[in-house]
């Protein structure tokens, strides 16, 4: 699937120029607005014809039932689905008693844009009625940023070339259809329908819903006031029932005249306040919004985006569509994480009920990375929000026999839902992670008083956790057997190589943390002798090597599996899991995404520069990437070990999975930690990000398709760009204090004025296969002429003059790389 | 659970003296007929109280949907549920208006008798009404053995001390309510109500309800004809509704004075026959049985069971439970396989619906090899139904991307039904069971015929599997990774010892018959270098090996892995499965069952003497024995390696596992493995039974507590039988022409008159311990006084004072051990 044609490429925004119902669903996601406590998809303003209706409020679930056909002691009863809550979106339009339906009469002109510095939708249409008569159509449409509560609207109807009786119907719609939901009739039951009406009220332009959820007892109140602007004669009328909610606001338009509502919205939920407190809750809301007015709400949207964007930005040449991407791809990051506030950052943010609204490792190890460096507070929120459900993972952790805490594999309250416990409940790593996005934040932000709190409490339970979950063997290794690795094509493993590494550095930060904050550390329990005992299981972490091939197995005794028969596996058999049992494929040295190659960039002292590049090439080799987590992390470490051009196709594939809809289930909603990943993928890949103890190295190199890349970033309260060409890098110290960073291992200090450092050669690697057919798509089939391809030692660049000679290059180095294997890593 | 006292220890019968509510369910399966074809509970003859009401027909089942919370490609999408079919054992009183039920009024005298050489349950109950009126009741049910279709009960109903006015209601009831179908409601709406009702029909004596299955299609006929005997005055009628057809009897009886009445019951099933048709086939089938009467019926019920004890009988001297039991327990795997004819043989019979009525490897690898010697024609046939099903196995080993078959971890009718994949579709050695279950029946009778069809097809079939699921590795070792043991409580392990044995054992059997029955194999399609490919991965077949500790790991790693915390598991907490999760289980040492020591019992000449004291050694300290297949299989080992008294322990936890309800859940059905397993433990344990390629070994040795062991049983045409007193063996041929067999060893010509071996002595075992609290009950808690315990080297026998001195003496010889371990296996 290639970018359908209806999308435009432009730096700081996203604009479809056409309608096409095929692709309206993944519009919708693609279109959605979100600050991280309300999500709108982006569903046409008069609600038909939709692909998913959604209107989500962050941990807004219902509860449902797990049914097993065999249970085992410890599975999840229950799951919890994110609902489609009261739809505030809904403004009908009836022009001379014909309904406004795009699949009716004409649509002359479509345009819809996502504004990525104004943080707004907005759409216009020409659209000519089947009884003639001609309306041009605007609106606009926000999710504040800065009222966490807030949506508005602001729609504007217009008679083109004959007077016409409109009637606008501007709604809140509860327990709307949704459609497709299949599979198990308990399940069904429980998700249609999910809200029971407890409070309907409509006076002048107001109105609002109150509706409590059957099983998870959750209250969600909805309310909205207009401001009408139009012509003489206008009428309004409020009026609710139990799940519907409607002002309908009438006028006759002579030609060019306007009927403009500007439409406000505020939502509230809550688990235990009254419903007395969260109707004046939501109608607080909505008067501050009414008060701030659209304009001010606008220039609030801007500002916040203007704050994001002086610390995220990236801007690269050469690639026009990533460049797009990677824009809206933070964009996206931004909204779904910038107020959820202590909750979840979900697989899909607001943006699409797909992994039923579920939060995996994926926020922790690629959506809070990224954040570290762009908007730290939203980093430290979502740690916080997994600190806040501790007494959970501690009571699974104690169900499932272990000590500390076992946190979910998915989740949105914090309580596991992951109904196959093989890729779920044993997939620990998730501890890991959490805990390293914990000191990712930290080093990025030095904030000491997380580290005395949020941080300890984190580490001292999770390397409980590991203390207890893994065991010495006779030879003194301290080994941890039987779990699940990143990798969804591998299962119940002994020492998986990530697994293992993560746990011995979450074991160590503990036991460094437990050393400084001493007081707070006694008041969890911790003692000296516990202290030590994490201290030893880590230095003595097994970390399994395969001396006849030279690579880590993934885990132990992967590389004595089976290979994957891949001339049986034609394309329309991907992803795998659709279409081959578990069985088969984890017994097969097969991956659906990066695992240890995760774990060379997470933990790059571990591996020697030979070692990186020898399991990079091993495992690239068997991995097909079904899994959208791959891409990005393939990327950098193609890019570390000098894959360039591999590196830069990566990159594409991370950055364009929902522009293009790669994974055919955008849909469903956004990709968010590929998104997420294409800023990793370049200032990890490219620029050579690696973070330890806090201070920043760099190591940039550009494949040839990207002639310059610059970003942006924030480092402990500072502000510093990168610039990289070809031949070398600039850094600049945008704000706050001096500071030392690495680049290419030399020390450079920044203070007042820009830095300039030169590039050195970068070693091509030998040439790196992929699985026939899972090679990542290549976008610029003709390279430009002349381009550089990569920069020989001694600082010559190889000029090449065709497209397909980069390859040979890299065959050309295959010796050099044989003799010279330390120079790989620069 | 030790025997409940109502049950009475007699050699040939069960008895049972009084009525305790308690144990009904118990009873009911205790007490439960059958032929293999049709299965009656011991239910009261009037209905109520029951714990479970059961009849069963052998693969009379119904679909119903496998639930997942996270399905997997290649899941089973449905299962089938064995049900109650039209209940025919219902026969009402009611005396003087007031209905017989042993809740109310007064039982005076319960008795309650199955016989296992007439083949009948017979009862008697003297009952005094609320309203004081007295009667006898006797009653005496069979399933017939030689009327496949028919079962037949006598009721007598005696007045004892006044004129009281019965009426006796006979039925046959369907869709009887069944109590406790809990879980998934769509599992309980599709076994709620199994039967649609198609014809009911009553004329005279004679009554007959047909129905068909919803969702499993198949149609079920019930019929029922009547001879009743009373004193004058007797009236009768019969009426039929849908799901009820009813034989009305009414009587005065003066004191003394019975009324007996004689009920012929036949059924059949089909899944394509017509509704006439079966109607034809019931009714003809009754008619057979009326015409033969009831005291014949008795006398070919006696000799089809004469013929079966003198080919199976087992005396033995010293303990008189464990005689009673092991004559209930042959009695029991008669009845459930004599005429089963190409049906599955269930894990429970037709004794209840524990496990659904499912088939397991139960029955290749436990109740078949007992067949082959004691009844051959009924696993012949269970081998026949196998195949049988072999289409739906191939079509499931290409689901999996295999060859060959893949046979169900559990079924009826032959498809997979099971929703776990890593305990069931993963036990892939059920296919090498069902082979060598295969060359046990081939072994045992010559069957050339046989081999040349049925056993060529599932070998060649089992063959393809294993060489596709196995893979050679750089180092030309065939591996079978990722697949499940015996053993329950380890999953997808790489390389588990028993099922690469078995695998290898199956390859090269194919392997001889590929080559013996050239052309049979050629039309299945078998090639040279297929057949080449065979014997190579056998003979390449990796058995890891753990150095350091000297014995086989179960699985690849399997002795890396964390030791159980048995300090932490309180009896309470077991079985495990139920209070720990599958995860903690699976990545720790702890064992539900015999897995490597079954492997050591089926492939003896894959390890040494010292091997095998060692392994069983070790694993005896982790085994829990949570399951009901492993107290067998560790009697047998545990005789071979010298640990004649804990063998003699394990005896009697295999044999009386229902009579005793150990595992507290006989209720739900007998457990037909352990039960089958007893005589494996006397004979292959105590009687020290091998057979390879057709000739048979023996190396008896007793325990102390059995003074003497006699055992009959077929082979290849003969009866011989096997007598083992303390100190010698005889052997004696009873039917059939002379052979040689092996005694310790030793050739033994068996031809007109019986021969005396010596025993040699038995170098008792050093201690060997189990898991706290695991080790199986001691039963004989002080030994008789002047009791052997053991032979000592030289032929010198230990006479011991006490009951604990056993212990010392095998202390006392754990040096010898050390310094003469060849002498162990004798």
């Amino acid at each position: 699937m290639i970018r359908h044609s209806n999308y435009q490429v432009d730096p700081w925004s996203l604009r479809e120029c056409a309608l096409d119902l095929e692709v309206l669903a993944q519009s919708e996601s693609l279109f959605a607005l979100s600050n991280g406590h309300i999500g709108l998809r982006g569903n046409l303003d008069e609600g038909e014809p939709y692909g998913t209706p959604g209107t989500y409020l962050n941990s807004v679930y219902e509860r449902r039932p797990l049914p097993y056909g065999e249970a085992g002691y410890g599975d999840p009863e229950s799951s919890e689905s994110v609902i489609n809550v009261t739809n505030g979106k809904v403004i009908r339009l009836l022009v001379d008693d014909e309904p406004f339906d795009v699949r009716y009469g004409t649509v002359l002109e479509h345009d819809r844009r996502l504004d990525f510095r104004s943080g707004t939708l907005t759409r216009s249409v020409t659209w000519r009625s089947p009884a003639d008569a001609m309306v041009r159509i605007r609106s606009e449409r926000l999710v504040s940023l800065s009222q966490r509560s807030v949506a508005a609207i602001r729609y504007e109807v217009e008679s083109v070339d004959s007077s016409v009786n409109v009637v606008l119907q501007s709604e809140l719609v509860a327990n709307e259809f949704v459609p497709e939901v299949k599979g198990d009739p308990r399940v069904a039951e429980a998700l249609e329908n999910p809200l029971v009406g407890e409070e309907h009220m409509s006076e002048g332009h107001r109105a609002l819903l109150m509706h409590k959820t059957k099983n998870s007892g959750l209250r969600v109140g909805a309310a909205m006031d207009h401001e009408v602007d139009g012509p003489g004669g206008v009428t309004s009328s409020a009026e609710s029932i139990n799940d519907i909610a409607r002002l309908t606001i009438t006028s006759t338009l002579a030609t060019g005249e306007r009927l403009q509502v500007t439409k406000f919205l505020a939502y509230g939920w809550s688990a235990h306040r009254s419903r007395p407190a969260l109707h004046d809750q939501v109608l607080g809301a909505l008067a501050s919004a009414r008060n701030t007015g659209w304009d001010e709400l606008l220039k609030e949207q801007r500002a916040s985006l203007d704050e994001f964007w002086s610390g995220a930005d990236i801007e690269l040449e050469g690639d026009p569509e990533v460049q797009q991407a990677v824009h809206f791809a933070l964009f996206h990051v931004f909204q779904a994480s910038c107020r959820s506030e202590r909750r979840p950052i979900a697989a899909k943010g607001l943006t699409g009920d797909g992994y039923d609204g579920h939060t995996f490792w994926d926020t922790e190890m690629f959506v809070l990375p990224v954040l570290a460096h762009t908007y730290p507070v939203a980093a430290k929120d979502a740690l916080e929000w997994r600190r806040s459900t501790l007494a959970q993972a501690e009571e699974r952790a104690k169900q499932l026999g272990l000590e500390g805490a076992a946190f979910p594999w998915r989740t949105i309250s914090g309580q596991e839902c992951s109904a196959y416990w093989p890729a779920g409940t044993a997939a620990f790593h998730v501890n890991a992670d959490i805990a390293a996005a914990a000191v990712r934040y930290q080093d990025a932000t030095g904030d000491t008083e997380f580290e005395g709190t949020t941080a300890l409490e984190l580490f001292v339970a999770t390397a409980r956790l590991w203390r207890r979950l893994g065991h010495h063997d006779a030879q003194g290794r301290f080994r941890i057997d039987g779990v699940t690795g990143p990798d969804e094509y591998s299962a119940l493993g002994d020492n998986n190589v990530y697994t293992n590494l993560m746990a011995s550095r979450n074991l160590l930060e503990a036991a460094r943390l437990a050393a400084t904050h001493g007081d707070a550390a006694q008041g969890l329990g911790v003692t000296v002798e516990e202290v030590a005992s994490w201290r030893d299981a880590a230095e003595k972490i097994f970390v399994p090597y395969d001396e006849r091939l030279g690579v880590h197995p993934q885990s132990e005794g992967f590389t004595n599996l089976d290979l994957w028969d891949f001339s049986l596996t034609p394309p329309e058999r991907y992803p795998l899991f659709l279409h081959f049992p578990y069985f088969d494929i984890y017994r097969k040295q097969v991956l659906k995404q990066a695992d240890l190659v995760f774990a060379m960039y997470l933990c790059p002292d571990a591996f020697s520069p030979e070692e990186k590049l020898r399991n990079f090439a091993y495992y690239e080799a068997i991995t097909v990437r079904d899994s959208s987590l791959s891409a990005s992390v393939q990327a950098i470490l193609a890019a570390e070990v000098g894959a360039l051009g591999l590196a830069y196709d990566y990159l594409g594939e991370a950055a364009l999975i929902d522009l293009d809809d790669r994974q055919r289930n955008t849909r469903d909603g956004l990709h968010l930690a590929s998104l997420a990943g294409t800023w990793t993928a370049l200032v990890a890949g490219f620029g050579g990000l690696r973070l330890r103890g806090g201070e920043l190295s760099f190591a940039p190199r550009l494949p040839q398709e990207i002639t310059k890349l610059r970003f942006t970033l924030r480092h402990r309260g500072r502000r510093l760009s990168a610039t990289i060409v070809p031949d070398h890098a600039t850094y600049e110290l945008l704000e706050g204090k001096a500071m030392t960073i690495l680049h290419h291992g030399d020390r450079v200090d920044l203070g007042g004025s820009p830095v300039d450092a030169e590039l050195p050669a970068v070693i091509a690697a030998p040439e790196i296969a992929q699985p026939p057919g899972r090679a990542p798509l290549h976008r610029h089939q003709s390279r430009p002429e002349g381009a550089v391809t990569s920069l020989l030692p001694g600082g010559l660049h190889a000029v090449e003059g065709g497209s397909e000679i980069g390859e040979e290059v890299v065959e050309r180095f295959d010796t050099d790389r044989e003799t010279d294997q330390s120079r790989i890593d620069g």
